[in-house]
């Protein structure tokens, strides 16, 4: 089985301690050859963990070097659109961590790119490789809660001044919509879009509650997906509560947690996988032609990028997220 | 302590079922003095539970007879406005089970009436006479969760072929706005009031989901009370679920049930007492000067309607609910 040369490209915290973990399960698929960080040092440790790979100095000579068939994009949001430009152009493959882009405006570029290329670029968004929603899809669509009516996500993600996000440079002074709104809900909006497929539109307030966290922090939703069933979802990076996700329909009700789904007070699980490995997984067999691009598609992640969009925009008012694209 | 000589008018399941206990506990303050329904055979077994009240064939009989300083409306909602008109023509104060009326447009001309008349004009709704509701006021003034950002209700109540309330003529062809939404809806409505004071806005989606019940019957919405907190509230009464009803802080969480409040883990019981019981005796109080009508005000009860009538006209846009007014 032919090996990937991958260059890992930003060596912060989703680099070390997302993506590398897989990356050490899947060295029958991927190569680490190459490493570069605008942090000269990062990248040097980055390299000791990883074996030893060549270290560059700047990104340029990374995709110069004949050493990579690939690059795995870790970095501030706001460089991924000319990142990916200049992989493309040099013929490398890529794989960018979510959220596609600053904004959908930016994002549209992206998927043109994309479309341009014969080289992929795989939107690395790992909620899309989560069983348990999976198997919440295919729970839903077999009627074991009857026509599916209303879902509700309450996310309350807690971060204080001991969370390593919050110190993120690019994440205290967000150049992406919404600050963690985009950066944390793309992942939610992804799993809600496996399970429910389209969203038509979306009334929202977002809000900017913990002094903090840059950016806005607490958004609350109603929408409406392309099927007619009603979402609420609340998400809040400061504050603490009791996370919460439930599918009500017109025979029976369900909660999804990580590991297990309740439907109808019965336990179901689901056992867990490393949704990171098998993002990479699914990579690579894009690249080897196996299969289409269907779970990294960057018009996916841009309609993600889209709902909350909408969300920031919409004080409360009817957008439809279609309207975005 | 003088006696309030009550008519009852309407002897429906609200009269014999929420009203009848609560006054037999208040045989010191209220004796039921006459009675009449459209449907005269209501009217003579309402009597018999009672003891020995005239039972009239017509409404303005009643009112005429002498036998009366107060009336007690539970009657198809369109009937509210003339019927209270009628009582204060009569020099008749009145007590009214909620909704105010159909709509606002028809409840403003009760608030009016109201003004105008000497008498007291009494909506009842019990929500305002509700300890959980109160204590949970209490709790959140007195900054136990910090400040309060967000609140989220959803109430699930489930009615089948078995409900007594979904074969009513009224709530199968209902002429009040939104049906069981408005029916119901202004219950939860003067809680969240009670507790958080004005909404400002709201959008919502409100929807026909069962066939068995008239009119709409399941809503969701996102709105923002006049202090800034964020609340979202969905009902439906067709659907089954979990009910739940919580307020979060910055610095802690509650959840309120019927009898206790769980605050930051800890349960605070809240005695039971009889919400009708509670009503009954204000409005004596009123009625006798002691206090002002400040739970009962017709414009609390518009107020109430004014939020659901917003959501059902919504449609995921955002409606100012004070521009109803």
């Amino acid at each position: 089985m032919r090996k990937i040369r991958l260059g890992v490209v930003g060596c912060g915290i989703a680099a070390r301690e997302l993506h590398l973990p897989a990356l050490k399960n899947l060295s029958h698929l991927f190569e680490i050859t190459a490493v570069t960080s605008r942090t000269k040092s990062h990248a040097e440790e980055f390299a000791k963990m990883v074996g030893n790979p060549v270290v560059f100095d700047r990104y340029e000579e990374l995709l110069d070097s004949g050493l990579v068939d690939a690059v795995d994009l870790t970095l501030p949001v706001e460089l991924n659109l000319s990142f990916i430009e200049k992989a493309l152009q040099k013929g490398v493959h890529v794989i960018c961590e979510k959220p596609i882009s600053t904004d959908v405006e930016t994002g549209k570029k992206v998927v043109e790119l994309s479309k341009k290329s014969e080289k992929t670029v795989y939107i690395a968004e790992n909620f899309r490789h989560v069983p348990a929603f999976w198997k919440a899809k295919e729970l839903v669509e077999s009627g074991s809660i009857g026509d599916p009516v209303f879902m509700s996500w309450q996310i309350w993600v807690g971060m204080d001044e001991n969370n390593k996000y919050v110190h993120t440079d690019w994440r205290k002074n967000p150049k992406h919509i919404g600050g963690f709104l985009s950066d944390g809900g793309v992942h939610h909006v992804a799993a809600m879009r496996l399970i429910f497929g389209e969203i038509a539109w979306v009334s929202a307030i977002a809000k900017d509650i913990s002094p903090l966290l840059g950016g806005m922090d607490f958004l609350s939703s109603i929408f409406e997906f392309e099927s007619g069933v009603v979402g609420n979802y609340t998400v809040s990076y400061s504050l603490r509560g009791d996370d919460r996700f439930e599918i009500v329909g017109t025979k029976g009700r369900m909660e999804i947690f990580w590991d297990r789904i309740v439907l109808n007070g019965e336990e179901i699980e689901v056992p867990h996988q490393d949704s990171y490995q098998r993002e990479f997984e699914d990579f690579y067999r894009v690249i080897m032609g196996e299969k289409r691009n269907d779970l990294g598609d960057p018009l996916e992640a841009l309609k993600d990028l889209a709902f909350i969009e909408a969300c920031v925009r919409s004080q409360g008012n009817r957008v439809s997220v279609s309207s975005l694209l």
